[in-house]
C-alpha cells in the first residue's frame, strides 16, 4: 500500500470497528467483498461465489480468508495487521471462519453479502446469531476523512468532466443507446475504473426514473434525463444528472416544471449545514414542488450518501431525524415525472461542511440545451 | 416484451419453477434482482438498498414488489403472469411480502440477495425456515436453450472482436491501465452493456490470476494475460482469455511452458461431451499440466458456468461428479503461474452439444506475439 493509498485506508480503521463491535455486543465482524470490507484493509476483494471473508473479531487478531488464485492480490492490496489464508478450489472454506472467530455467539454480516455465503455462515456457526455489520460501521463510514472528501471531489471532477462533453453525443437521430456507450468510455477516459450506470431517459423515457438506456431514437426537442456514475480506482464513487433538451424547442409542459426543480434542488442543497436533518433538507425540495402542484410526480426521497458504495447513509427521506454532520456526504437529486411525455430530474453530490456546504459537482443546474 | 425476448425469456419458466419448488419443499421462491429474478420474468432489476423481490408461491400467483420509482420499468421490462406492487421511499416494504406468500412455512431465496434483505426477510417471516432457490433454479438454468445458447455465440462473438484488435492497444510503454480503458471502450463498442472485468496481468502481475489493471508500464517481451468478458443487452454474458506477447522476444521459461498451456487447454476442450463430467475434464487439464512438471503453478479450477451469470453451475473442478449435458455452457480456462516472473491462462467458453463440443470463443490459442 503506498502513502496515498494509506492516507484514504488508514490501518487505524481496524481498531475502530473492534470498539464499535464490542460496544454493539458483536464478537466478530464477518465482511464479505464490498465496501466495509475495503473501507478497513483497502483490498477490492471480487465478489464471487468462492468465499472472501474478513472476520475481525472485537478482541483478536483479523483473519482474511481469500481464495488461493486470490492470494496474490490479496497480499498486494491488503492493510497492515491483518493475517491472510487460503482455500482451494474444491475444498470447503467454512471450517477456516470458525477458527478465525472462535466462540463467536453474535456475529454482524455484511450488509451485501450474498445469501448463500449467509446461509454457509450459519451452517458452519451454528450457535452464532447474525446481525448486520452495517449497524456498526455506517456509525465509521457516514462521516468522511478529509483524504476520502478529496477522492469524493475527485470523482465529482471526473464526472462533470462527462458532462460537459454531452453536446459532442447527444444529438436528434442518435439512440439512447448509442449515447450511453459513448458517455460510457468518455467515463473511462476520465478515470472511471467501474461504471456503473448509465441512463439516457429521453422524451417518455424520461419519466421513468430508474430507466436505463434503450434503443429509442432521440427526437428534436426531447427532454433527455442523464445520470451517470461510477467508481474511480480509489474506490470512491461518482454520480451526477443533469436534464438536456437536445437540438430543438423543448414542449411547454416540460418547461413549466424545469426552473420550480431547479429552484427545489439548489433550495434544498443550501439546506445543508450541520444539524439538519436528512428529512428536513427532503422536505425543504419536496415543499417546493409541492407548492408549484406537482408533488405527486415527485416519485422518490431526494437522496443518498455516497462514498465506497454509491447508495449509503445517510438518506434524505422522511423519517431520517438524525441530525447531519460535518463530513457526511449524500446527493441531493429532486425530480418531476410526467408519466407518457417527459421527466427531469437534477442531482449534485454534496459534502456538510463545518459551516454549511461544498458542492462536489459544480456545473451549472439550468436548462442546458443542446444545439 | 418483444418477440425476440420472449424466446430467450419464455413465460412458461414460471410454472417450471413453481414445480420445482414444489419438488424440492419450498413453499415459495423469494428472488432478489439478478439472473434468478431476470431468468424468470425478463426484467433486468436493479440491485440497491430498495427491496425489489419476487415472490413465486408453489402454488399461487408471482408478485413482483418494486420501489414505487422503479415501477415503470418494471412494468416494461416483467413477463407476463406477474403481479407487480410497489412501495414509497421511507416506507417498510417487507409486509408485502408475508401477504405475497401467505403462510409460507420454507422458502428459496435467491443465493446472491444481500444480507441486509436475507435477515430483513427473516424478520418479516419469522416462522419461515431459509434455504437457498439456486439448489433448485440451478436445474433449470443449467441446460440452456437454443435462444440462450445463441445469446451466448452473440457475446462470445462480440468478445473475440474485442481480442482481435489487441494489437491496436496492447504495446510496451503503455500501463496496464491505459489498455484496459480502451480495451472496456472496445467492449461497449461490440454491444457489451456492462464491462465485468478488465484484467491486463503484465510480466508478474500475469502470476496473480485475479490481478486487475495497475499503472504498471509493459515492457517489451513481456507476456501479458488479458482476461475480459461483461454483459450484453440481453444479459448474457462473455467472458474470453488470451495471453500475448507484446513487441519483442518473450522470456525462455515462459515459451517453456506455454505450449504445455495450449495442449492441455485443447485438450480438456475436446474432452467435452454428454456424460462426461466437470471433474474429468479438469482432470485432462490438469493431468497434462501436471506431467511437464508445472502442476503446482495451475492454482485453480479449470471452468466454471456461464449465463446470465459470469460464474454459475456448472463448475469444471475436481469433485464435480454429476455428468455434463447437452446445452450446458462453462468455461474452460487452465493456467500456470510463476510467481515474480510471469503467467498464463487460455480460456474458451464452450457448450456442449448432443455429439461433442462447439467453442463459442473462435480465435486460435496459440501465443499471439503483437509487432
Amino acid at each position: 500500500m503506498d502513502a496515498a493509498a494509506a492516507d484514504l485506508y488508514p490501518p487505524s480503521r481496524l481498531d475502530a470497528a473492534r470498539r464499535a463491535a464490542a460496544d454493539a455486543g458483536l464478537d466478530a465482524l464477518l465482511l464479505g467483498p464490498g465496501a466495509d470490507l475495503r473501507y478497513l484493509t483497502g483490498y477490492p476483494a471480487l465478489s464471487t461465489e468462492r468465499l472472501t471473508l474478513l472476520v475481525v473479531p472485537a478482541d483478536g487478531e483479523a483473519t482474511l480468508i481469500v481464495p488461493r488464485l486470490e492470494r496474490p492480490a490479496a497480499e498486494a492490496g491488503n492493510a497492515v495487521g491483518v493475517r491472510i489464508v487460503d482455500h482451494d478450489d474444491g475444498t470447503d472454506p467454512y471450517p477456516l471462519v470458525a477458527q478465525a472467530a472462535p466462540g463467536a455467539r453474535t456475529v454482524g454480516l455484511s450488509n451485501r453479502m450474498w445469501a448463500e455465503q449467509v446461509l454457509g455462515l450459519r451452517d458452519a456457526l451454528p450457535d452464532a446469531r447474525q446481525r448486520l455489520a452495517g449497524d456498526v460501521l455506517s456509525g465509521l463510514r457516514i462521516r468522511k476523512s478529509p483524504a476520502e472528501v478529496a477522492a469524493l471531489r475527485r470523482a465529482g471532477a471526473a464526472i462533470d468532466a462527462v458532462h460537459e462533453r454531452m453536446g459532442e453525443w447527444l444529438r436528434p437521430g442518435r439512440t439512447e443507446q448509442e449515447v450511453a456507450a459513448d458517455i460510457a468510455a468518455a467515463m473511462r477516459g476520465t478515470g472511471h475504473v467501474t461504471v456503473d450506470f448509465v441512463i439516457v431517459g429521453s422524451g417518455p423515457n424520461g419519466a421513468s426514473p430508474h430507466h436505463g438506456a434503450s434503443d429509442r431514437v432521440i427526437g428534436p426537442g426531447d427532454p433527455v434525463v442523464v445520470d451517470i456514475g461510477g467508481s474511480m480506482a480509489d474506490g470512491y464513487r461518482s454520480d451526477c444528472t443533469r436534464t438536456y433538451v437536445a437540438g430543438g424547442a423543448p414542449p411547454d409542459d416540460f418547461l413549466a416544471y424545469y426552473d420550480v426543480l431547479e429552484q427545489a434542488q439548489r433550495a434544498a442543497v443550501a439546506a445543508v449545514r450541520p444539524g439538519t436533518s436528512g428529512a428536513e433538507v427532503d422536505a425543504v425540495a419536496r415543499d417546493i414542488i409541492a407548492a408549484a402542484g406537482y408533488g405527486p410526480r415527485f416519485l422518490h426521497r431526494t437522496g443518498h450518501g455516497i462514498g465506497l458504495d454509491g447508495h449509503e447513509e445517510p438518506y434524505v427521506v422522511a423519517g431520517s431525524t438524525d441530525p447531519l454532520q460535518a463530513g457526511m456526504a449524500f446527493s441531493i437529486e429532486p425530480g418531476i415525472y410526467v408519466e407518457g411525455r417527459h421527466g427531469a430530474r437534477i442531482e449534485d453530490i454534496v459534502v456538510c461542511a463545518d459551516d454549511g456546504v461544498e458542492r462536489l459537482n459544480t456545473l451549472p443546474t439550468g436548462l442546458v440545451v443542446l444545439s
